[in-house]
């Protein structure tokens, strides 16, 4: 330890980061972390405790403006891409290699919690702050990166990795702006998105820390989790046609009840999803039936899909056990039932297998047990897998709760997943 | 048929009717009911051809003028009592008998049909156009009358029998006033409800024809129904509470879905009310799921269940079966389920045997086929056979099909029930 720290104090002001030596003088600050997770948290706080900080919103604006403060402060150099992205960037010590990315976002859902999105971009910043009050150098360049209205459809990663469909740009967010108005707004261009692309090569490595929004590490009781991939998304508009009739006067036998024939197809999905071995989850959350009175027999439902998956080929065998037994109810019921595929499929997006080997080693370095889990919910490293390669670490929620005002992770857990970030950050710049 | 005709033709101008006589010489003027009909379809005419004339509404009121201008013409004594509803009187000769009534309404649901309610009110009105046109004059008085707000609980005739509930008179009808509000805005006077109740005895007997708002009469090519009774409503608000969480990130065994769970209970709604032998039916109309996100496990869902026949203990046994079901489905699930009974429970309601027989024998004698059946709608005379015997006559509905602006029945349908009723009258007179 003596020798390490005669090397850290000699070498400040400019030398390349040696993650041995990293290993026991280069921390995190804590509380430092949290004080901004806290200050982030106050800006578009909801009554309940909760953020509202929609993409485009007053509160994104203001938290963006914010946190860019904190970037030229932590020594970043910031500018905000075509797409909006905010991008801190501190140079490395060898010419001409491509940065490595510290990417998250700063926009919530609505009414969410203030851990979604904040806590990877605070760990970016804080690792840009450590790297700063060290005087480390890395090889690479390091981005910490803001990215535009993840929780619109990962609207700024995917235009930075050149997946971002043009028409998108008209389709309204949250805020009530289109993504187009709403990426001007941010001070992005987006007449020249494609600006902001980067190509296969422009990023050396992609890392990402995120709370876990499930249950899973904190059932297991383990700390750190190594992300093996980011499910693949696919959903379904199911449209059920049947015939509203008097539910007084028409006999069970003549009925083409709507609801009826979405409830057997509800209790279908759940048998179909969970008959097949593996971690795949099939959700209807969105119904609707019409006319929707006590008083007469649904003659519509829409309702919503929702397949993940780390494999796109269970997916597709899914929907069509799905599809097979709906049209089974169908005959049964009377009704007719369609399937539209809404939005862009999101394909599954796989971690980098060294990057997940890097992070398991610095969380065992720094004595934390991880365990290695797919991701259910989508995040922006999963448009840039696209690009480069990724390596995503996730931190315990307590109860599995997200998107919520109950959506909460330890200090000490925020503390552990930070410095398996930083240390992990180290060896990749080494790759 | 001479002899009839001629005993018609003495006997005119104040003598007291002989069935037999009517059975030739006494018609309804089919064209004149029809345009009548068409003329009420006019005042509320929605651009789709439905009707909606919701009670206390702009229609409403104009509706009920031009009806009570339309009784006078017929030689109806015409008032408003208490409670709203329209009484139009013509005398008996036989001093002290109390009334005979036919009932109806003209109040619609919204964007409904132009025969549901307004068939028995022109119906009544042709009874007594051809009375006063013939100058029979019956044994009993008799009353046509229109209900208030029929659609929004049988308001007019429930208070005509006692049966209104006070608290009734707050409730926010379709139109935006409460129903207090309303009944004084058509001319009643809701603080002295009393005076519009009526005792048993007070009605000799009451006779409503309606469309049929199903489809068996005309799935058996018969015209005439004779309504056996009218169906018990039992309501309840379902509410099943599961938790709300992240569809990508929960897997399916932790899950507590309350949208399956009530998928769950829907189907077993249906099989358990179809299990059992008889015309009871089940529906869950109304349902609701939160919060309602593509990407969000449902964690509450509120849903509706009616069940309806014309024996209270079927049901009684219907909704202990479904409860026990539904026990067993939140236990599965891990959601818990709860059932709210709402609005007064509606009993099932017997029409009069001996008038029931004169129906058929009515229809018969016109040569018309009839078929027993009960009522699996509402109708006024179900509140009124806590006071009086009643009797109902149905007509076929094209398609089934009412409370839409595809409600259809047929002008010889129409015809030959508003004979039936007619001929039914001058029987039920002698009674």
């Amino acid at each position: 330890m003596f020798r390490a720290l005669v090397l850290a104090l000699v070498f400040v002001g400019g030398i390349v980061a040696d993650p041995q030596l990293t290993n026991d003088l280069v921390r995190i600050k804590p509380e430092r972390v949290l004080s901004v997770l806290e200050k982030l948290g106050e800006i578009g706080k909801t009554p309940d405790g909760g953020v509202s900080r929609v993409a485009f919103s007053d509160a994104d604006i203001e938290g963006r403006r914010y946190f860019m403060k904190l970037m030229k402060e932590a020594g970043l150099a910031v500018r905000v891409d075509t797409a909006g992205n905010i991008i801190g960037r501190r140079e490395g010590s060898v010419a001409g290699l491509p940065p490595i990315v510290l990417g998250s976002h700063l926009d919530s859902v609505p009414n969410g919690g203030k851990y979604d999105g904040a806590l990877g971009a605070v760990a970016g910043l804080e690792c840009a702050s450590v790297l700063k009050e060290t005087g480390l150098v890395l090889r690479h360049p390091l981005e910490a990166v803001i990215f535009t209205n993840e929780e619109g459809g990962l609207i700024g990663s995917k235009a930075m990795a050149g997946a971002l469909n043009a028409k998108t740009l008209d389709v309204v967010s949250q805020n009530g702006k289109t993504v187009r108005d709403g990426m001007a707004a941010v001070g992005g261009d987006p007449g020249r998105l494609a600006e902001a692309v980067r190509a296969k090569g422009d990023i050396a490595a992609y890392l990402e820390i995120h709370i876990e929004q499930g249950g899973v590490l904190e059932e297991r009781g383990v700390p750190i989790g190594v992300v093996e991939g980011i499910v693949g998304i696919a959903r379904w508009d199911i449209m059920v046609e049947g015939f509203a009739n008097h539910a007084g006067t028409t006999p069970m036998k003549e009925r083409r009840d709507a609801l009826l024939a979405a409830a057997e197809l509800i209790t279908a999905v759940n048998r179909i999803v969970t008959a097949m071995p593996g971690r795949q989850v099939g959700t209807v959350g969105r119904i609707k039936a019409e006319p929707g009175a006590v008083n007469v027999i649904p003659g519509k439902v829409e309702m919503s899909l929702e397949l993940r998956d780390l494999d796109a080929d269970k997916v597709r065998t899914l929907i069509e056990r799905i599809r097979g037994e709906a049209a089974a109810v169908a005959a049964r019921t009377g009704t007719k039932i369609g399937f539209a595929a809404i939005e862009e499929r999101t394909l599954p997006a796989l971690t980098d297998e060294r990057i997940g080997r890097i992070i398991e080693d610095a969380a065992r370095e720094l004595g934390l047990a991880s365990h290695r889990m797919p991701s259910g919910a989508g995040h922006d490293a999963q448009s840039i897998a696209g690009i480069a390669p990724i390596g995503m670490i996730f931190v315990p929620s307590v109860g599995g709760i997200s998107h919520s005002p109950l959506e909460f992770s330890k200090a000490e857990d925020i503390e552990k997943g930070v410095s398996v970030l930083l240390k992990a950050l180290f060896r990749v710049d080494m790759l």
